[in-house]
């Protein structure tokens, strides 16, 4: 399909891909305690762009040409999108960010509590790891998922996403310099963005060089697209967003356009990019584009 | 060492090498943030009876006789025992059963705070999986792991672990039946032992048919070992407990002696050890005697 689609529309049918995927990704026979699946459901079809099993499915496609291993990368898709909407859950909480409010929607702990709000979100990152396991059902190498599954262990846990959180609350209490706020970033956010580009390149038998591309491409692509949301947060429409503008500034959030200025950041975010898609050009890949084209399409977003 | 010692002292020693073990479980090397790791620490160290990672190494030995398979699966056992430790740091949080005290050291969020204890709890889930994958480097077939890590999901998830927890906060609302509180133990406490013995079986190669016996022997244990704690609970010595007991009849908790007496209960206990021993017999392992010992050991403990 690829090839012949705008970007948009490559990018909305891959979503679409995953959505459908998402709603199979409990085992509808399991024996799971129906408010649990609820819970869980809630927040998994609470929308948003699905971008990281997109850029999944698109590194997996870019490595040699082949739609089919895009397919094969679908579970491995749908876990980190599992891993993402158990951190939103937990993030929300009262204990954390105490937000009522996420996507437009209620959060998961306004609508279930928060003792389930906790389950559901240990469910879900639970079971992330039984979709990597599922890619054998697709042809998957179960020694490339087996390094996958230890990718997602490292990137999502504690010297990882996890890591990033809890940097972030320790900062709370006086974070200052633009070091400490990119090594917060760099593991709340990028850190599974390079995951979802490195598991999917090696669904697709990226070799090492690639996959360092990638790995640069991830890292740059996750701090711009974190910068942007600084940005955004604090002068796009919130109509578009779906929820309120100038949080960061009402919590007294420390964010790069209070560091280093708006339109500083706006370089920025314009260098990081540039520069992901330069790692992602010199890599070798096979098609490369959508790749290329997620980059500028990330960057130039109001939502 | 193992056909020597006796069992008490066999458990001593391998859960003396889980200790080890678990203290370099978080490499020295990542870039965890150093409150995190303390946090995750703490209750890593804890201590407890390490009856989980005891019972995979157990296991792993059992089935071809050879304790390098017991060896092997030292990763596997390290990940059980992260799994039940997150599981009590996120039981523990005020939202949950709001404790204070566990094995007699206040519990994590009473030391690092709620948000912190979160995510320690989600930073040890995460990397029990992590672990998994590291049955590499012990020489475990891919296939092997990957199978292993996909029952942790499985038996530590929504379906599983989670599932036996969210059950028991939507019972707290009402629940009157033997079968409910049944459901709820057979999730929350028999499917970790039965993840634990089963996948130290898989990495002895065990076949179907022990892998099913194990898992009845695992369900039975640790229905077993719930009964054995509301026993002790209600009548059980607090200095060897580490705990305050009667805390279930003050909390208004359903218990089995409240549901069917103390005698009946004692001996349930009783009757679920014998299947257990005689499952275990009839599995054609190469050596179950520490299987049966430790179904004897855990039906007579005091604490």
């Amino acid at each position: 399909m690829s090839e012949q689609l705008t970007l948009q529309d490559y990018v909305a049918q891959a979503a679409a891909k995953v959505e459908g995927a998402l709603r199979e990704a409990v085992p509808a026979l399991w024996d799971v305690p129906p408010k649990l699946r609820e819970a869980m459901d809630y927040s998994l079809r609470a929308g948003g762009k699905r971008l990281r099993p997109v850029l999944v499915m698109a590194a997996a496609e870019a490595v040699r040409g082949q739609e089919k291993d895009a397919e094969a990368s679908l579970s491995i898709a749908c876990a980190i999108e599992l891993v993402h909407t158990y951190s939103l859950i937990h993030d929300d909480l009262p204990a954390m960010d105490d937000d009522d409010f996420r996507r437009g929607k209620p959060t998961n702990h306004k609508v279930f509590g928060e003792a389930m709000a906790i389950l559901a979100g240990d469910a879900l990152l639970t079971h992330a790891f039984y979709l990597v396991t599922e890619g054998q059902k697709h042809g998957i190498d179960p020694g490339v998922l087996l390094s996958v599954s230890s990718d997602l262990a490292r990137y999502a846990g504690a010297a990882g996403m996890v890591g990033g959180q809890a940097a972030d609350i320790m900062g709370e209490q006086g974070l200052t310099s633009a070091s400490e706020l990119e090594y917060i970033h760099l593991h709340k956010t990028s850190d599974l963005i390079v995951f979802s580009v490195t598991a999917g390149a090696k669904v697709g038998g990226a070799d090492g060089k690639q996959l360092d591309a990638l790995a640069l491409y991830g890292r740059n692509l996750g701090l711009a697209f974190q910068i942007q949301d600084d940005i955004l947060d604090l002068i796009g429409d919130e109509a578009k967003l779906g929820k309120k503008t100038k949080s960061d500034v009402e919590q007294g959030k420390v964010t790069y356009p209070y560091l280093i200025g708006l339109d500083e950041s706006r370089s920025l975010v314009e260098k990081l990019t540039l520069g992901a898609k330069e790692a992602v050009r010199e890599a070798g890949l096979a098609s490369p584009s959508r790749l290329l084209g997620i980059a500028d399409y990330l960057m130039r977003r109001d939502h």
